[in-house]
């Protein structure tokens, strides 16, 4: 069953090929689907497509499938296209012809767009607050942890002293930066395109303010053919903010990789978090952020998947933008799970005191060194070539004790003004519009 | 002449392979490195590590560099290794010892890191006003041309009546999107990481809220070890920004590229403005538009090649960061250059007018006729099947009037919304406040 | 169950998150992982490590879990992590402890490189055999078409006779080309990893030649570390090749849509192979067309998502490389999809006999009449420059004959040096030495 | 100057933005532009279009011209276009009329074409020259080395023995595995499609075959269409083959950066080979290697980004593709830029001797005792099992020797074997067909 049945009979391979993960993605999309045709309804009766009497039938029964669908008692059967076929099916089922008349005044083109554009800005909120919950972990580390001096690495080389204090907390204050690439994934979701029909509007007078409200949508996507648009683009937009958290917690697990080799060994996580090998008895592996790490390297390339598949296409509808469900719904799997196992694991995570105790991290004290020469008057340039001097002759010693004391630095962590600065996006969100819309409509009756 | 000059001499093949391209690009940051000198020296007069009468002299004679290099008078000297070192060898020939001492309490690292800032913000600003004009140029031409009826296309099949007024204002819309991207990608750039050194701070009292305000940044970025963290990511999350409006511009030049062609022969270009070809003396091609969305594509391009050189490094600089400098940014050349001759070619496009008066466009009025029987009280599904039958039978006809009023449609540009929605994002940037501090900084004694 | 098991159970949630697809992609490995085993331990038995008399049991055994795999008989039970430890359990079930006995030796990361190694093999095998024929097809249409006469597009703007001849083969001989890429990553595939053990060999007196022999691999990664090095770089480089295919399938239906669109209307399908719209009666849609130009646009990207999981990883096994197997297993079935429906489409497709004699495509003739003032003597400047002036002034007119005789132009297709060429490549790849090999190992007594 | 002026001046920043940087890069296309107009003319004149006494003339003057490029006395001038018009405004200069009769039977289209083969055929030979350079020297390392026992890494955690010479070599016999791809890459581009034109033949007459044989390639690119699809198609899988030498490369850079990093301190430099710190006088920075990796991770992106300009184009010639050059031809100066100072450096490495003293390595050798057990009789997963606990209990001891002799181990490294399976590779490029061919071309009169 199809919303487009013609006569003829279409070719089963090409059936399966067109299909393809559509009815498996569509699941995700299920609940808004419904949503998305409750707005609309409503908009329909108000002017005039949709009987005053036949508009609480229909809310209600959408309401039940919406109820089913959150109980997980929702299917697409076999042979039914999509979840918008599916959804008409049902309500034809229960309710007869009546059920047909949701269709109205839209196409199947700006019935998908709302319905990604409704998952997207949810997808999003619940990424933004595991996001939060990693954040709140990382800073509670950093405090904890404060006074734990590890060598600082440029070049991988040993340079300059830092701590699990500086370590932790700048992961934070990187998901706050994070979020601001997040919030405008969200702008560009928040607005409402439906009412564009295949993209370039309709004959019948829509109000489309009307469904804007209903949905909670910041705004309309003005321009129908706009409107259209946002296939592709959205998903791109919103993918290079999943990438940007990517590339933190991708970068983080390389580092948790290579504090917990055995040449660092600044880390290391209870047994029971760590795996091991089929002929290394001896083994105990960090497979978790290696994980963490490959998955956000995947999601850090997949907004060039999209880009591919969108490049040099005119504008329009095209089927294309139907693949790019498959690996856009998904992403968001993979990013709050990596946000979840990551703050699990954490959480867990032990490290090692006395590090730096090790003679080969003396000469990261250097510049301290050069630091007190020029604060005695000795110009930089001379206290560097000095300094620089007694470490090739070995004469060089230093007083592992440290002093620093500036904005960031490891005696002043700002954690204070790292939760203003997320908290400051954070709330640029304003999620509660939306949810207040939802409710809202929910019991509409 | 390097900042790092030991004994050795380097082999001279590693540094030819080392400094790459980097004098080169390193002119674009000059005038950017010597304003991050003057906040740096007046901090530092603060805390005492430049003398009350040492920091008038040091930035009045910033300042003459700064403008020598407006005035084009500035280049990097054979045999120096960057932008920092001769800025420091122009002063120390100039000054003396004095000219030193503008290295104290800093690193090459977060000297770059500075640099890349201030140029980011003022290059997206750039960005931005090209932006907008290209944008009025579409919303003046979608007024312009309101009433001009073309094919809508979905699947590149004849769909539904479109019209100019949609097509320019749509690209209009999109442009307004795109800077939720840059403000992004503004916010993630506009943060001081001054004074984080090597990127693990420094045993100096370093003011780094006064460099801040100094240059006019929204904010520190708190964490040293996170504001080294800042290479990289912000190049990669600006170009994802920029890669948003190059889909807009490419997909645009894709459209124009089809409209040209003679099957559709929708818009033609003045000569002037159009290619011949070596064999083909009837050739008039459209060059422009072609090299604009190979341009974008590559641009789309960019954000994944930033990923790529940064995916799984550890923390702490890496020299392989040094690289990234030359995609980035000429990129904003690219993009600038792309935006400006847009604006110039779409002013002079000349569309056609009667072009939906071929026959073979009839059915793009199916949708209208349908929704005539709706309006009729017509169950959609029955009259999208009687209409369906009428064009087998080759018995459709249809009246060629168009009643699109609903909003965002034909009859409805929303222009007043759409720049209402573009002022909006603009406005947040707020780039008097960076305009004003650095005019500050300059007229500085 | 897992080979690795340990007393500490491992967290549920770590192994959800860590098992993720395997399992699912796994049951693709699971002929060649019972295959590799039968080579595995009859190299055993030859250095001693297994009975003379365990032998056959373990080979017959094997051989029967291999039919019942055939047969769709296998499943990855819940709770077992993987292939490996799948096969080596119902061995274990059925024999007892000498199911344990074929570990020895190796370890999951040769064992798991085998498998891939050998699915590889295969799958190119099934990508070659399709791409040949679609191949034959499209030569035989280029044959069937060689007289039909269209404009051949530069800039998209009409330029100069091409014919359906010229069309169809073209896309053959590409394919053609793409096969060399495909023999690369084939060869790169047929070598034996087997005996790399974890990455550093054994102790023990491992044979690998002779399971290099018994497995039909063409040679030895012969070096320890680079055979670990293979994950990755194999499915690295393979993609590239299925990449290369993709863009000359992706190409083309880009092509068939610009055809069947109705500016152009140089080709149709029939009915019951194209789809329909939900709002627009009068649709027929390529979607298979689409579809197939967006799979490979994919199916482009994927070289590039590997190499982003695989970017700055020192050497030596990383968990990373497992999350590889999700998306370069199903490109196989990706490809050879697009391939399979290609063929069965383009066999259908009917093309327009007289697009030419629409006047629009007049001017495409320009270059022959330049020719013919050539061969009359005119340098070919002059020629090009009153051809020029002809069109200026409108007086231009043509034969619309053509006279296209050299190799590889309208009138010379030369399909029996495309069909050799093809050949050429193909016979390269010496499939029926695998075959050969396997035939013999699974009839091991 | 432009091959197709004609009367109406393009606009200036329209002639500014379309060259771009395409006289800069037509510079490394001259010499072969030079000689694919021998070929030609050679043709030209076989069948007519040149007189008997002309060809002489002609010959003689672009054999000088040739000489002048190789002696860097070679300049696009200001206002010529592109190096196809120069030459030609160069003969006319010097011969008149008879300059402009090169261009008869050709266009532009494929004589950029033909100079992007010919340019990449001797761009992937010099390649490979320094490819074999570097592969000699791992070589040589390796067995200079083979008995410098280091631990070998699984998940980054210490796993069991490697040696020097098993890393030394593995990154050898990986170039030999490249060069299949490269094989791939010179095969697609080693193939003439001179007598496409403008991608669409010629009605002259012409003899392809007879340009095949003057110019060296070893076949035909047979079909024009197909001869004009490879702009793109040959960038993109060449540089395919370049990404997987680029792979190889910046994977022994992170393991050279790893190896030089103070805690693992495996290798080191000489002084002179390294780079030091603006603030920290003791560091001694891999800079090199760091930049090999990154320039190799760029190389890893360029085949993506060739795809994104590519994607979804329709077939026969776009301007985008003139966009390719731009990083394509800069590709080959990196790609040998990097495997010749590789192979500078590391002949210049230090290993360190006693690294496996250090208690911290001793569970490597788990595995060699629960072998050991194995070859008393013990069934593997117990062994492993008793193994394991041994170590729980702080138990475990070993002696240290290592015993590895099966092909391709520690102790059996199989250089000869290597050497062949690279000789075996290289033998088929067959570059001497391509220089007999160029050598008679260029003394032809």
């Amino acid at each position: 069953m199809k919303l487009w049945q013609k006569d003829t009979e279409v070719n089963k391979d090409i059936e399966r090929f067109t299909v393809g993960k559509d009815r498996e993605m569509d699941l995700f999309l299920a609940p808004f689907d419904v949503l998305g045709s409750m707005a609309h309804i409503t908009m329909l009766e108000s002017i005039g497509l949709i009987g005053k009497d036949e508009l609480p039938v229909l809310l209600n029964e959408l309401r039940t499938i919406y109820t089913e669908i959150e109980a997980g008692n929702f299917t697409i059967e076999d042979g039914v296209e999509d979840v918008h076929s599916q959804v008409e099916l049902i309500l034809t089922r229960r309710l007869g012809d009546l059920g047909k008349k949701i269709h109205s005044g839209r196409s199947r083109n700006d019935q998908v767009l709302v319905d990604l554009k409704l998952f997207t800005r949810h997808a999003i909120r619940e990424t933004v607050e595991n996001t939060k919950e990693l954040f709140d972990t990382l800073l509670s580390q950093s405090e904890k942890y404060k006074s734990v001096i590890i060598p600082g690495y440029t070049h991988l080389q040993i340079a300059m002293p830092s701590s699990f204090g500086l370590w932790f907390g700048a992961y934070a204050e990187s998901l706050a930066d994070d979020m601001h690439m997040m919030l405008a994934g969200y702008r560009i979701s928040n607005k409402n395109p439906l009412g564009s029909a295949a993209g370039y509007g309709s004959s019948f007078p829509l109000n489309r303010t009307m469904t804007t409200n209903l949905l909670g949508f910041e705004e309309l996507n003005h321009n129908v053919v706009y409107a259209q648009m946002g296939r592709g683009k959205t998903e791109k937009n919103v993918t290079a903010a999943l990438a940007s958290i990517a590339a933190t917690l991708g970068r983080m697990s390389m580092d948790v990789c290579l504090y917990m080799n055995q040449n660092f060994d600044f880390m290391t996580l209870p047994d029971e978090l760590t795996t091991g090998s089929s002929i290394m008895p001896h083994k105990k592996n960090p497979d978790v952020f290696e994980l963490i790490r490959a998955r956000c390297n995947r999601l850090q390339a997949l907004p060039n998947e999209i880009s591919m598949i969108m490049a040099n296409l005119p504008s329009g509808y095209h089927r294309d933008m139907q693949l790019i469900k498959e690996n856009f719904i998904p992403a968001f799997q993979d990013i709050n799970d990596c946000l979840r196992i990551a703050n699990f694991m954490l959480k867990q995570v032990k490290v090692k005191e006395n590090i730096v105790k090790d003679p080969k991290y003396l000469y990261m004290y250097s510049v301290e060194v050069v630091n007190n020469m020029v604060l005695e008057g000795i110009p930089f340039r001379d206290a560097y070539k000095k300094v620089g001097g007694m470490i090739e002759d070995k004469t060089f010693t230093a007083l592992n004790t440290i002093n620093h004391t500036h904005e960031g630095s490891i005696g002043n962590l700002m954690h204070t003004e790292i939760n203003v600065s997320m908290q400051k996006v954070l709330d640029a969100f304003e999620f509660k519009k939306m949810d207040i819309a939802i409710q809202k409509l929910l019991s509409k009756v």
